[in-house]
C-alpha cells in the first residue's frame, strides 16, 4: 500500500469503531435490532465511499499544528481527531442524503442514492437525521471532559445553520423548471458557494483540529477563516469552471450544470458582460435539457472569453492568498503550512 | 380574554420576538432578501399554529418550581424561559414537517402541510433542518452565559436522537403498503411511544425548567424521568384508545389508525389475546383502506372487550403513577406539584 492508502485505512478502521459505539447506544436503549441493522446500513451506506478530504485534513491539520506528521500520532491522540474528521464526514452524509432527495438525483459516489435503495424512500429523511444525530451522541462520548467540548458544539451547530443557510438560497434561486436568469447574480453565486460548502470544508475542518490543539483565540480563528472562506469560494469557482470547460477525464464525470439551470460562475460571469443579444441566446438555451442548447451556450462561453476570466480570476485570488498566508502571526501557535497545504491542494487541482 | 388566552397570547408574542431575532442573524450574514422571507415564512407556518402544550408546560413547570403562577413572572424571567419553550416548539416543527413528508399526509393543525405549499415541495427537507437549527442558535443567544447552556445542548441532543429512533422503528414496523401484524408487539409499541413521544413531550419540558430553576441534580431528574416516561407512554396509549373507540365530537378528528395499519397499542392488546379465529379476521381486514373492514376490526375489538383492558390499564397505571409522585423527594427543591399537573392534565383527558 502507498502511504496514502495506508493512511485512509487507518482512518477508516476508526469509523469502523464508530459504527460500534453507535450501535452499543441502541443496545443500551433495547432498541429493537431491525432497527439496529437499518441504522448501521445507514451509517455504512452514506459516511465512507467519498474521497474524505474533509475528515483527512482534519488529522492533517492537527498533525501540522503539533509538529508531527499523521503517522507519527499516538493511536489514542489519532483516534480522537480522526474521530472530528468524521463528524464532519457524518454531516456530509447528512446533507447529501438530503440533497440527493431535494434535487432528485439518481447516483452518488458509484452507487444509487440511498433514497432510491430498496425499501428506503422517504425514511431517508429520517435517516439524514439521524447522521446529524450520531455527531453529537459521538462527542459527548469522546469529548464531554474537555474544555473545548462546548466549542465544538457551538462550531458544529453554527457551520450546520450557514450551510443550511446556503441551500436554502441555492434551492430558491436555481428552480430546475422555470428557467429566468434574472435571479442569479454573482453576489448570490459568492453567497451560496460560502455558506453551503467554505464553511463545512474549508473553515470546519481547520478550526476543529485546532480546538483540540488549544490554538483556538479567537484572532487565530479569525486569521484562518479569512483565508478558508476565500479558498472555499475560489475551490468551488474552479468545480463550476470544470463542470463546464473541464474534459470527462480531468473531472471524472460530465459536467451538467448548463442543462440543469445552475447559478454556476461561469454564466454569472456571462450574464455580466454579454451584449443584449448574447443575453438573448441564453434566455433561450441556458437550462433546457437537449444537447444542442447546451453546446450552443458553451460555444457562446468560449466566444464571450469566459476562460480568460477564469485564468484571470484565478491568478490574482492564489497570489492574494499567498500573500495573506505570509502575513499569518504565527506567535500563538498557528502555522502558515496549514493554509499552504490546503491551498496547493486546490490549486494543483486544474492543472 | 380568559387568563388562559392571555398567557398564550403571552407566550406567542415571545415568539414573534423571536422570528425578528433569527431573522436578524440572517440580516447580519448579508443573506439575500428572498431566502429571508422564505425562512421567516417556514418559522411562521410550522411553528405556532398547534396547542402549544409543550412549550406553555415549560413556563408552568418553571412557575411551580419558583413558588409562584406565570403571571407573577418578570418580563425578563418569562422571555427566558418562554424561549425554552419554544426551542421545543422549534423541534416539534422539524419533526412534524418531516413526519407529514414521510407518512404524505395532507394537512395539519388545519392547514396544507408544508411539503404541500405551492412552491415547497422537497425544499420542506431543507426547511426542516433549519427548524432544527434555529433551536441552537437561539439557545446559544439567550443561554451561552449561563452555567447550564452545555447541559441544556447535550439535552435537546439526546432527546432529538431518541425521537428520531423512535419514529425509525416506527417507521420500519408499519408499512402502509404491506400489512404484516407479526412484525406488531407490546414490547415495540411501548418502545415507538416512548422514543417517538415521551421524551421530547413529557421529559423534556420539565428537565429544561429545572436547568433554568437550578434544581436539576442527576438524582431529582431521575426522579422525575422516572415518572414522565411512564405518564408518556400512558399519555400515547390512551391518545391509540381514542382514536379507535372516541367519537369524532371528543377527539376532534376522524381515527384512521385501524385503516393506516398503525402499530397501536390497541391492535397489539387484540393480538395478545386473539383466537386463531379472531387473528384471522384481523390478519385479513386490518390495514385496509375500506370501512367495511374497518368495521370489522372495531367490532371484534369490541367483542374482545379492549375498553375494559384499557379501563384497567388506566386505572392501575394513574394509581401507580400517584404512588410514585407521593414518594417524590422534595428535599432539593423539586415539587411534588409539577408532576400532578401533568398527570391531571392526561387522566381528565378522557373523561
Amino acid at each position: 500500500m502507498s502511504s496514502k492508502e495506508v493512511a485512509r485505512k487507518r482512518f477508516i478502521d476508526v469509523f469502523d469503531e464508530l459504527v460500534e459505539e453507535l450501535k452499543e447506544i441502541l443496545v443500551s436503549y433495547k432498541m429493537p435490532q431491525e432497527a439496529i441493522d437499518w441504522f448501521v446500513k445507514n451509517l455504512n451506506y452514506n459516511t465512507p465511499g467519498g474521497k474524505l478530504n474533509r475528515g483527512l485534513s482534519v488529522v492533517d491539520t492537527f498533525a501540522i499544528l503539533n509538529n508531527r506528521t499523521a503517522d507519527k500520532l499516538s493511536d489514542e491522540e489519532y483516534k480522537k481527531v480522526a474521530i472530528l474528521g468524521w463528524c464532519i464526514e457524518l454531516l456530509q452524509a447528512y446533507f447529501l442524503v438530503a440533497d440527493d432527495m431535494m434535487d432528485q438525483s439518481k447516483t452518488r459516489r458509484g452507487q444509487k442514492c440511498w433514497y432510491l435503495v430498496e425499501g428506503v424512500g422517504n425514511i431517508a429523511i429520517n435517516d439524514s437525521f439521524m447522521l446529524e444525530g450520531a455527531i453529537y451522541m459521538i462527542l459527548k462520548k469522546h469529548f464531554k471532559k474537555d474544555s473545548y467540548y462546548v466549542d465544538l458544539l457551538d462550531l458544529f451547530h453554527e457551520v450546520t445553520f450557514q450551510t443550511e443557510l446556503g441551500q436554502l438560497l441555492d434551492l430558491v434561486t436555481a428552480d430546475e423548471e422555470y428557467v429566468d436568469l434574472s435571479k442569479f447574480s454573482l453576489d448570490k453565486h459568492s453567497f451560496i458557494v460560502i455558506f453551503k460548502t467554505a464553511y463545512y470544508s474549508f473553515y470546519l475542518p481547520v478550526a476543529l483540529a485546532m480546538y483540540m490543539s488549544g490554538i483556538s483565540s479567537e484572532s487565530d480563528l479569525k486569521q484562518v477563516k479569512d483565508i478558508l472562506i476565500p479558498l472555499g469560494e475560489y475551490f468551488q469557482i474552479q468545480d463550476d469552471y470544470l463542470d463546464c470547460f473541464g474534459t470527462p477525464e480531468q473531472i471524472g464525470k460530465i459536467g451538467t450544470d448548463i442543462k440543469d439551470n445552475k447559478c454556476s460562475w461561469v454564466i454569472n460571469q456571462a450574464l455580466l458582460k454579454a451584449t443584449p443579444e448574447q443575453r438573448e441566446i441564453l434566455d433561450n438555451n441556458y437550462g433546457k435539457k437537449d444537447d444542442k442548447s447546451e453546446e450552443t451556450v458553451k460555444q457562446l462561453f468560449k466566444e464571450m472569453n469566459i476562460e480568460q476570466i477564469y485564468n484571470d480570476y484565478e491568478e490574482s485570488i492564489v497570489e492574494k492568498l499567498r500573500k495573506q498566508i505570509d502575513q499569518i502571526d504565527e506567535s500563538n501557535g498557528l502555522k502558515k503550512d496549514v493554509l499552504t497545504a490546503f491551498l496547493n491542494k486546490v490549486y494543483k487541482r486544474s492543472k
